[in-house]
């Protein structure tokens, strides 16, 4: 493996990186690990980066820069806010699929080093920010009201967030990204909409 | 706590061994910390079971025998699919809150041992038995037409099962099972149904 060692980028070695934190999980994997899996040193590996920290850093960075980006965009932020929120769940759908590996470890940190407190809270921030537009809606009479705010958020991010357990484009899923996003849609909205 | 040496039984240990198995992994759990935990000598836990694998073994067999029971009860088993299939959802929901910890186990199982494996194997049986409601609920044309069976299952599942990460009865968790099985069958049957 070593010819492979000129050709090696940080973002590869990030790639690299995301694939064995998930495997393994982050306590689990030592830079050892990391250096067998890219087929590089260890003091390679440090011409790039600080430590495996710093790796899982830029790793989430990767996920949660996507997933604000979404917030950010003209149909999240125009219109009614029923409307706004199936836009962001839609495309939080699609972050997640073109993302996996970034966003499954965003959505399985534990919070055992700053990194990952860091992580933990940038996600209750875009999670708060889906639960406000949930609110709005409900505020503008386009929600059902028996069902809690609080409550329907959780299950719509349950539901959203239990994509990167099961799904495995290429490996015999047959479903793509847009249909994914389509049955979340769906199955979401046709329960939460009046 | 030596004191409470004659008063555990194998169900006070059961429960101690489940709640150190979700704080620490099962695989990160040892021995000591589950005599540590209950307080009690390892040689009078061995007196009640072989070692932690027979305890994983117990936990994840409760939460197990009272998911497959609710399949047994006369309104699962009665009737059109979708009134079953919605029925079942509530009553997953129920055991999933009366059994937290050990459901939480069951669903957080990773396949390093036999024991791991087998709760896999049951586990993707009981979904295997609710995916076929589904299907029946299809034919009778109950369910939407737009949405593929095996993804409603699986987004479906994803919803319920996400509720073990986040739902912490009596601490500040203001809803109660009964909400919480309501807000699921909404949610999803809003969706699913025609």
């Amino acid at each position: 493996m070593a010819a492979k060692r000129d050709t090696y980028t940080p973002d590869s070695l990030l790639t690299v990186a995301a694939r064995v934190f998930n495997e393994r999980g982050y306590d689990g994997t030592s830079m050892e690990h990391l250096s067998q899996a890219a087929g590089i040193s260890k003091s390679s590996i440090y011409h790039h980066v600080r430590g495996k920290e710093e790796l899982l850093r830029r790793a989430i960075s990767r996920a949660l820069d996507e997933l604000f980006a979404v917030l950010e965009e003209p149909t999240a932020r125009e219109g009614r806010a029923v409307d706004r929120l199936e836009y962001v769940v839609r495309r939080t759908v699609d972050v997640l699929v073109a993302e996996l590996p970034y966003v499954t470890l965003l959505l399985r940190v534990r919070g055992n080093t700053d990194t990952e407190r860091w992580a933990m809270r940038r996600r209750r921030e875009f999670d708060q920010r889906v639960a406000e537009l949930l609110r709005r809606a409900a505020e503008e009479g386009d929600l059902r009201r028996d069902l809690d705010e609080r409550l329907a958020t959780r299950l719509l991010f349950g539901m959203i967030n239990s994509i990167v357990e099961w799904y495995r484009p290429g490996h015999g899923d047959r479903v793509d990204g847009g249909q994914l996003a389509d049955a979340v849609v769906l199955t979401a909205f046709a329960g939460l909409r009046r």
